[in-house]
């Protein structure tokens, strides 16, 4: 399984996929689109990262916050395609939600940490349209939140 | 009809679907999906919200107009699908912003207030992907905006 | 063409399509949906628009950045589309974000800019539907950032 390898190669395991924090779920599938919960950057129950960029998080701790929320992100895609991330045709889509002060500008830089993650992993199938946002507030007081659109098979 | 049924055992009637606020259209169908423009709280003309959250809002207000705007929401998808709800085959996806102050975080309580509605009224066909994030301010000072992507058939 | 013949008569040339910030590519086709990346006011290089609405940018000003934003995602479709936008058959959706200041609520009337220009161009295919929403902060300092969900054959 090529994207097995990939993470391996990375030193990367999937995490668990994370329980929604609220009534939704983590992933829908509608024909050859997944549409993914917004994710945030948990690891083993606890957010790796709270508040805004950079007054509380610096950019670098933000970008890997981001590459959590795509990790989770595989991972919630994982499930959906019973283990198989090799039926991922296409990352479509990522939109990359930053906690942000005032006059910060860098989002694209911070959401660079996903969208690396994601053309490491898949290769020229990752390579996504995207929209970086800053955001005054995120759920949880999370940092980063992700949410992906991706092309299935 | 089902739908029509929940909405009766809810004691809910749906509301005109609303007259987008400018230059837009207030769903567009493209194949087996539907997109919403983004709802604000309008009821009877007028918003029922208005401010961010909490300090213009409670978190308990601020529900509520969250599931008016998924109210709206279903008004607008009615609309589209002459009338008849019972063609939803999936809620895909809800994005939905919520007005905050700074240091707000429980944008996912807010969010739900939608997210429930859609349960309610499709049942497992209404189990959706989400993403809540906190913007500095909406559309006519609204509290909350939810925007609806749709199955149907 | 149509659409050239549209843009000749208001006085429009695409831009070159603009290059991403950052790690993503500006579109990406999944069936008959072409998913645009958020677009910024870029033209010729530089922003013609930076910081929120209304300190540092006027609503007319920030229309016209908008607008730019959106002649921005048609020369990024027109790539995707061999050069050939008579081949989009509905402009589905807008996401448009514009940086404001706190209590700024006329986002609709600035993400007319980006709106009216997709009336102009497509007629009755450019009807969308559209979510307008504030951001505490966009990227490069951009004052408004808009992503296009297009339908094309």
């Amino acid at each position: 399984m090529k994207v097995a390898n990939r993470l391996a190669d990375l030193g990367l395991t999937l995490p668990a996929a994370p329980t929604p924090v609220a009534a939704y779920v983590p992933a829908v599938r509608t024909g050859n689109l997944v549409y993914t919960a917004g994710q945030i950057p948990m690891s083993e129950g606890a957010l790796i990262a709270t508040g805004p960029v950079p007054s509380a998080v610096g950019i670098e701790a933000a970008q890997t916050a981001a590459r959590q929320c795509g990790l989770n992100a595989l991972a919630v895609l994982a499930n959906i395609l019973d283990g198989d991330l090799d039926r991922v045709t296409r990352i479509v889509r990522l939109g990359v939600f930053v906690a942000s002060d005032p006059g910060f500008t860098d989002q694209p830089k911070v959401a660079n940490g996903a969208s690396e993650l994601m053309l490491q992993i898949f290769g020229e199938a990752g390579r996504h349209a995207r929209a970086a946002v800053g955001s005054i507030g995120l759920p949880l007081g999370a940092t980063v939140e992700v949410e992906v659109v991706a092309e299935v098979r």
